[in-house]
């Protein structure tokens, strides 16, 4: 059930770029029509089921669920890739030059982005077609900016579902980039398969940016803007991360990550980084890791999409929100143990 | 309000060693006799205070809390020490001595251990004991081993009021050990005031087993067993920590972390560390950091009990025990999404 190659996309039926008026103006699908539509590799309805995704209205909900679910069965085949970088290390020429290097290699590929403190307005959204210029024209290649934003539990689930439903829509390569070291680096993490760092050389002090759970998270470390005369420097940062590396407890892949340079702009150590990652999903994909990797990342989703709302339930609570702060400046001055005022909280929540 | 130190401890009212008659025969204090006996430095009304916080019957846990909070307020003057290190570094050695050295400076030492796995015995008692002997016997000494297994936050409570009582009693410093090298470090790190992490020379694979947020908590990281042939070896790993260091983000206590070597056999190294650790409290209390660090651990602590107390009211419900399972299953088949699973079993909860 891949998508149907032969049915080239007409681009002027960019759902991202339509006026008001044509947004008005669009088709309410049912389920059926919308996971029909996905299936063909219909981008517009895609874009539609993805708008019905971030959507808070709850009727466009359940709308949603039943579209994801029927989705859900076309999405083993794709590869998904987190991309994360510090500050300055050039995301987006990375992306365009990356994303450009996938889409020649025949391949089908959705860029997505997750960014908590965005809000989604025309302007991030060709912000974001600005950004990836080359690659956002591409027939083989979609780019969905950020949800709008919200809490990180809540983008994160909803980029989540978009991946299902890219996939079922053909995407066979899903880039999920993540805004800012922050966070959020965490969510992704948990829905893909292969997480990439972009590092800068001149180490020291931009290094210090970054925590080291992110480092941790890393299958690969590519450090960026390796050409001309910073490519020796870039060649040095290599050394210190490879050194570093040893530090770092085991993958659970069984395979130690990898750290080199490359350059986006010169198009320098792009081939080879794709094809460690080629390397890495054959590995993977024999050893069973890859699948077994998806399974648990779905449960622990379950579980942190539950602690999410208990903790949201607890401390939106009424009762709660009005001793909270009581109860810290008491904590603050020393006059009662933290358990006991953990205590007085939940017999307010639980109404004992 | 200190201790009066005038008051010798008679060594053979060590309540550890009471045979289970004389047990038996124990008074039962009120609270305020508890509280006087404590602030007295009266080390058997002490421990039965600090069985009184281990024990889990309902009773005890409401007097041991009048208890605590008569006592929170003679607490701000000690320092407190998480110590952990990997295996094999010599963790008992290096408390004998080093409590040791601390008793020298005039101090009173409280050594207190967290092991969410234990199994409180008369024989694990024995072991401690016989794992620190000259410590043990040392009048201005007190060794306290872990509570009995339980969950990680509960054993954790207890240890936090343990702490408080024992600088009631006059102890000025408390070490506080974990055993093992695992989840119970962060449970540590959250009630101490300095971090000290032991490392073993011989690098390699030893490092493996160590969390890098394990090393991110260290205010000084010590490489022990530097004596003899090992000298060289433990000089070399101290450069590749001291490098390693480098990546790790700022301390927010404005200090960075320090490494160096010692030898808790040879006495080579512990008056270094001592003074390294005397130094950070000496800047720490002057910036303000000590203090504001402790009120932020009270609250931090009064948060992660109240969300370990939802996850173990959620999952111990009857309906989300039963559901658990099914759903996990059906996750592992990819048939349901993570976010709809989660929301059965909240409703169950929830009883909606």
């Amino acid at each position: 059930m891949k998508v149907q190659e032969g049915i080239p996309q007409p681009p002027s039926i960019n759902p991202d770029v339509l006026t008001k008026s044509e947004r008005k103006r669009r088709k309410k699908y049912s389920v059926d029509e919308y996971v029909a539509g996905i299936l063909s590799g219909n981008r517009t309805i895609l874009s539609q089921a993805i708008t019905l995704v971030e959507s808070s209205l709850p009727e466009h909900y359940d709308k949603a669920q039943s579209i994801i679910e029927k989705c859900l069965p076309y999405s083993s085949k794709s590869i998904r890739i987190g991309i994360t970088g510090v500050p300055g290390a050039g995301k987006s020429t990375f992306i365009e030059t990356f994303g450009l290097h996938i889409t020649g290699e025949g391949r089908k590929l959705a860029v997505l982005t997750i960014d908590p403190s965005s809000e989604q307005t025309k302007g991030s959204i060709l912000g974001d077609k600005t950004r990836m210029e080359q690659l956002s024209m591409h027939p083989n290649s979609f780019i969905r900016p950020s949800p709008a934003a919200g809490t990180l539990g809540g983008v994160a689930r909803k980029t989540r579902e978009t991946i299902i439903l890219c996939e079922a829509a053909g995407f066979d390569t899903i880039l999920v980039e993540t805004v800012g070291v922050g966070q959020s680096e965490t969510a992704v993490h948990s829905m893909v398969d292969f997480f990439l760092l972009l590092m800068l050389a001149g180490a020291g002090d931009e290094l210090q940016g970054i925590k080291r759970g992110i480092m941790e998270m890393a299958d690969v470390i590519a450090i960026t803007k390796a050409d001309g005369p910073n490519k020796m420097i870039a060649e040095g940062a290599k050394v210190t991360f490879q050194n570093a590396i040893h530090l770092f407890p085991a993958k659970s892949s069984g395979l130690k990550p990898q750290v080199l340079t490359c350059s986006a702009l010169k198009n320098i150590g792009i081939n080879e980084l794709w094809e460690i990652i080629m390397d890495y999903f054959k590995f993977t994909r024999k050893s069973g890791y890859f699948e077994e990797l998806r399974k648990q990342q779905a449960v622990i989703r379950m579980h942190s999409t539950i602690i999410e709302y208990l903790n949201n339930s607890f401390y939106n609570r009424k009762e709660v929100k009005l001793l909270r702060q009581e109860l810290e400046q008491q904590l603050y001055e020393g006059t009662i143990t933290s358990y006991k005022a953990a205590v007085i909280l939940l017999d307010k929540y639980f109404k004992r």
